[in-house]
């Protein structure tokens, strides 16, 4: 099926998400949203992040994509479910595949889950652990400062030091074996904060793990794109500030980022 | 004039505008809108937060106001302008009081403003105090962590004060003596701020400035409520979590909040 797929969020995070897509799926096309005009989501209600996410699938779905992939930890956890009930194309989140990947690793049964303030207070990513194995514990904290942190540029920072230590040091009580990062701005402190938990704390990126669950279901519904005599084409749409969104894009993506286009999502 | 005053903001930071106005026109019915669910405009484009503003100042006069508040730096920087022209009500925004305030206050001719990146970019403190008096000296500094710091309740901690000198430091260098509180949550980091700043350095909240502003002009064009025999109603409409929105109004404002309704502002 040539029909691109379509990933969003509430921003520029999920471009980790659709990097890891474009690795793992080289020759499939992709249609990216960022909500970028009402980013971001992390402190938001829930009837809200499902108010927006179905703005978006609503415009995705006029570009015919085959399948859809919430880049977005928070409207995964808010929203994913009120999605999979309303539209009619397959539709994953970033929850389950980065609960499945922590389950595989922890031997202690004690997972760490680091996200937005709402991600954590809609309890999405315990919930999942909790079904794959009943007998794990989970340590959850909102961590609210590390987008601005990322956002600044302060990756490697004593003052983000400070903030990690302050955030994570409950965790290292816990001690916990895997730890997810539940924000796709949260890989991007990986070193600073693998230094801060140790090397015996595995770090679980969930954008690694979505794409390959994406493939999985591609293959298991024979929806894999299979002509690869055409090189893909990737398109990308925010709802505010296409120079600040290529600039960021250009850095996160393995190609250029040419065509951004700019949608009046609130009319979806 | 019993009509009540409009006062906006990207979320709850006016409160501390909405406040000023409340202690300096006891007797002015306010109309509260905080744009909880698009927060915060401050890394937003002009076009984004004018398109945002416009909705709102459409859902302030289908309550009858006799006047507006741009209660948001952002949005004062971004979109007055253009609210002014387009709507046949009095509007006043936050800028210029405050930049009034601090030519009057200093001494060196050499002012700080610290904001948004989007206010910042904009140069509208600039254009207001050259205007005011072209020998001065403005020096600007965009300092994104300040609102998630005050949001995480870190008014007096380590991590604030090292984000204050790693921000103000250069502000020091210039030798400013006046500094203006660009953005509605920086006020909360006061006692910080001039600590680091020294007791010669004048902060200037424009919150104060704006609610004399207001009433010179609601005083000049005789729009002041006469009847001081009724108590002023006061009113309170957010886009996302009313109830988030009383716990901080709450803390805020003189009276209990009662009455927060929900508005679909995208709709306006």
């Amino acid at each position: 099926m040539e029909q691109a797929i379509g990933v969003f969020d509430s921003g520029v995070g999920g471009l980790t998400v659709a990097r890891e897509i474009m690795r793992q799926l080289p020759y499939e096309s992709l249609i990216y949203f960022g909500d970028t005009a009402r980013v971001p989501y992390g402190n938001k209600s829930a009837e809200t992040v499902i108010r927006f996410s179905k703005q978006i699938v609503r415009f995705l779905m006029t570009k015919n994509v085959k399948a859809i992939v919430v880049a977005c930890n928070t409207a995964s956890a808010l929203a994913l479910s009120s999605l999979q009930e309303e539209f009619d194309v397959p539709i994953i989140g970033v929850i389950e595949p980065g609960a499945v990947a922590a389950v595989k690793s922890t031997v202690s049964k004690n997972i760490g889950v680091i996200a937005t303030e709402a991600t954590v207070k809609s309890g999405s990513y315990n919930k999942c652990l909790r079904i794959l194995d009943p007998k794990i514990t989970v340590v959850s904290k909102a961590c609210p400062l590390f987008v601005p942190l990322v956002e600044e540029g302060l990756l490697e920072d004593r003052i983000t030091d400070d903030v990690i230590q302050r955030y994570l040091h409950e965790l290292k009580d816990y001690q916990v074996d895997a730890l997810i990062l539940g924000c796709t701005h949260y890989p991007l402190l990986r070193n600073a904060i693998g230094r801060y938990m140790g090397e015996e704390v595995k770090l679980v990126n969930p954008a690694y793990e979505t794409a390959k669950a994406l493939k999985a279901l591609l293959y298991e519904r024979s929806m894999l794109n299979e002509d690869t005599s055409v090189s893909p084409h990737h398109a990308y749409f925010v709802s505010d500030g296409v120079d600040n969104f290529i600039k960021f894009a250009d850095n996160v993506l393995p190609a250029d980022v040419k065509m951004t286009s700019l949608v009046n999502i609130e009319s979806y």
